[in-house]
């Protein structure tokens, strides 16, 4: 094994990076082309490329084909250590969230319905489909299912101008723990519906929350466009 | 706000549901196609097509063009309520994990990593970049950048072998916390690093891990494919 200097490449994506941080280059505005940094820093194509993926792999950048490479807008940063929702975690961070209610309507669960949120097939669900923005940009679109028995006047509720789980709070039936599944998906059905690219990824989540005696009170299904959003977690080893 | 029925599209969704849950349909084998479908619960085109989208979604099928929808692999869960690496983690689930060192050496740390990483400009790092595999299938394309002089030994170890986790708790140095920030991007570069299609999504983690000091040892930079992999995490609301 041989000590080695820092790989060109790395050099020059430092550079530009410390350029995009110190705003020298701005938000969606172009940095320098592959000709350019070939032409600016002496190396080959091949280098020049690798630090731009660098740079576009970090999500500092992004391609668009046949124009260049531009500077990403910093994503949303959420926070994943505690139980939130996304109109109070969006308040609290100033942003000024907005939805728009794409379906609400109550009707019978389906048998995994019934399965998850411990329901007879009799017992009705309240079914609210939403985009979520944030500056009239759309960032996700959720399916929020609750059983109509536990928090009966949800319809009476208006979900723009206030949190589902703070509602919960004053409601007597406050949410305590959620178990929640995370993946990384295309969805160019929910992309076309949220009016996107179909080539964006998304963060899926499912969610299932509980009151403090373990009863199921939600299900919440969320696609988060990956292009404007990130997760920061704080891990513990013991 | 009438009262309605379960959508037809869901009843359907949940009957395919049930039949893959009870392995009626086995892994890799194909479902009915929309137009057996269409046929079999007598329904329209659209309504077959938005219960198999509502099961892709899911993640519970793939779709591959232009030959059907087949049952998905169960996703690898990882969990993220622990600060955990992948080769304990995996074992502890009672798979074997692999891994294949693309580059080990040592050299001098970027600017960015001495920021993160809080070292000198001439002070070493490892770098070590490596995909991981379980059961031959490559999952993850990781980057891990260590300061040589907090691990001076770390070339002698078979991280092939064994937790680089483990090894720093029996080195005095164990991890106590990590920061950790997650994406969901498209990567062809590291797909093709990989031997994957360049159209999967992955999950993108950066992780900075400190020892009880809070001194990071760490800076790992991870891909994971999001067709093979979830995570599960319990959140709490106080």
């Amino acid at each position: 094994m041989l000590t080695n200097h820092i790989p060109i490449y790395m050099q020059i994506a430092d550079d530009i990076r410390n350029k995009i941080l110190n705003e020298e280059y701005k938000i969606n505005s172009k940095i320098p082309t592959e000709d350019m940094i070939v032409e600016q820093y002496d190396v080959s194509r091949m280098t020049g490329r690798q630090a731009v993926t660098e740079l576009v792999n970090e999500g500092l950048v992004y391609r668009v084909h046949g124009k260049g490479v531009f500077v990403s807008r910093k994503k949303l940063e959420r926070n994943l250590n505690r139980l939130n929702g996304f109109y109070e975690d969006m308040k609290e961070k100033g942003y000024t969230p907005g939805s728009k209610i794409i379906k609400f309507h109550k009707r019978l669960p389906t048998q995994r319905e019934q399965h998850i949120l411990l329901m007879k097939s009799n017992q009705e669900v309240y079914y609210i489909r939403r985009i979520r923005y944030i500056d009239d940009i759309p960032i996700a679109l959720q399916s929020l299912i609750v059983p109509v028995h536990r928090v009966p006047n949800l319809d009476c509720i208006d979900l723009n101008q206030r949190s589902f789980y703070s509602y919960l709070e004053e409601n007597g039936t406050p949410l305590k723990k959620a178990e929640q599944r995370m993946e990384a998906i295309m969805a160019p059905e929910i992309a076309n519906e949220m009016d996107i690219s179909p080539k964006l990824p998304f963060f899926y989540f499912e969610r299932i929350s509980c009151d403090k005696n373990e009863v199921p009170l939600e299900l919440l299904s969320s696609y988060f466009r990956g292009d404007q959003y990130s997760y920061a977690i704080t891990l513990y080893r013991d």
